[in-house]
């Protein structure tokens, strides 16, 4: 039998929520056996900016990492949320060790190519480069990585990459050497029928259903990216998926039914 | 034999300017074997605190650390600084892995007593409890840790710590795995008899030397806690202390003559 593995994503609404954030380090502390956490940034970066009067470059809707909002996002995501939560952890005797895809060069990725948009200081993971030995080697000295979604190109370069994507390639990446059970934690109880009812959660979610739902309009547009990242991730031997609440995290890795949707092949 | 293991200290001086931390980065890089890089502040921390209209609190003369101090200097030291130095050093080949003294609970320490000064959010090590082993299975992955200003006192507080202290108690604690050589770079090119005069570099001091140096009023008082700690490490175990240049750095790990001040029992 090969090894378990959880990979864990939370996103800015548990930073950004101390009581929420005390929780779910307790629930995560309390994750038996190999883990691996990956973070998000929160509202803290485009406070600093703000702050220190940068104004968020936008365009069409997406925002811009030019050289300045770099500097912040390594500051805040890299520096203090990252180091926040591994003191957190490691007060409650877990043996975190905080990453980001620089160290180690365990996420090699490259400036995204300027196409119609300039997304600025933005780094696409060369996913078939993923150090998985080195984070393999790494958990096996009892050590938890928290990983903060900054990566680098290799020539020095520190870029700003999507915490989602990060979570599935490592995901991927590491299915090779553990049988991988990814969960997304977000501020929802999973994929919902109906954003305002809290009795439509979707519990199992196959690729076929999955396609069906996205044509009938069910699933919506910010759940997308997650949903295909998530079953690309599953086509490339991630074992388990889950979508749900950071409360609900012992739950899903429990496997109870109802704690978040399952995505499977 | 016992390995040989570098540990190399470089300040603001360094960190602040852009092609000093460049050579510095191709010299540290070609250092053969075992190594660890500490990494001092500079002057960004203060730049973003008065960008951020944060007014430093001095107390007789002396930084005072308060809760928004220490968040930007988590972010700045443990984010920023930290994640440039280790991003240039992948684009020249070395593998490095930039902490804290939180990750993997390699430092751990204890916030400051408040006796005439509060110092707010500084933490003092706590020496006997240093994780040299976790270093050293580090190290042995072939990783080089590029260690980070900060430590935590297990309790989930982030705490400011010294970076020469820091450099000499890994020494110290690491001085029992390895023949551990420390290594201060600073600005000028080592222990001087008269600053005013380049040729006046003290290339040997004992510790006899250095006290009736210190007698005689010769050594300044801002070398003295960096010469104090040196001499500490030193009766504690570790091999050698040179203190010196950093474009130096590489005539030091070779032992040449003049390349620095070079401290023994």
């Amino acid at each position: 039998m090969i090894i378990p593995l959880h990979i864990i994503k939370i996103g800015g609404n548990v930073i950004d929520n101390k009581d929420l954030l005390n929780q779910f380090a307790n629930d995560f502390a309390s994750v038996d056996g190999l883990k691996i956490l990956v973070h998000g940034g929160g509202k803290l970066a485009s406070e600093l900016s703000s702050k220190m009067g940068i104004a968020p470059q936008m365009v069409d809707g997406r925002r811009i990492t030019d050289a300045d909002t770099l500097d912040i996002v390594t500051m805040v995501y890299a520096g203090l949320i990252n180091k926040k939560v591994v003191a957190l952890l490691q007060s409650k005797n877990c043996n975190a060790i905080g990453l980001t895809g620089a160290d180690g060069n365990i996420i090699p990725a490259h400036k995204r190519a300027v196409g119609q948009i300039d997304y600025g200081f933005v780094g696409d993971i060369d996913s078939g480069s993923l150090k998985s030995e080195t984070l393999k080697d790494i958990l096996k000295l009892g050590l938890v990585p928290i990983i903060a979604p900054i990566t680098h190109d290799g020539k020095g370069q520190l870029l700003n990459t999507n915490a989602d994507t990060i979570a599935s390639a490592l995901a991927v990446s590491l299915s090779r050497h553990f049988t991988v059970n990814l969960v997304y934690c977000f501020e929802r109880d999973g994929v919902m029928r109906d954003l305002n009812n809290s009795g439509s959660l979707i519990p199992h979610i196959n690729q076929k259903e999955y396609l069906s739902l996205k044509e009938e309009g069910v699933i919506n547009k910010g759940m997308i990216p997650k949903m295909d990242n998530s079953f690309e991730a599953i086509n490339k031997g991630v074992n388990s998926v889950w979508i749900g609440h950071a409360e609900n995290l012992k739950n899903m890795i429990e496997g109870k039914e109802n704690a978040g949707s399952k995505l499977s092949k």
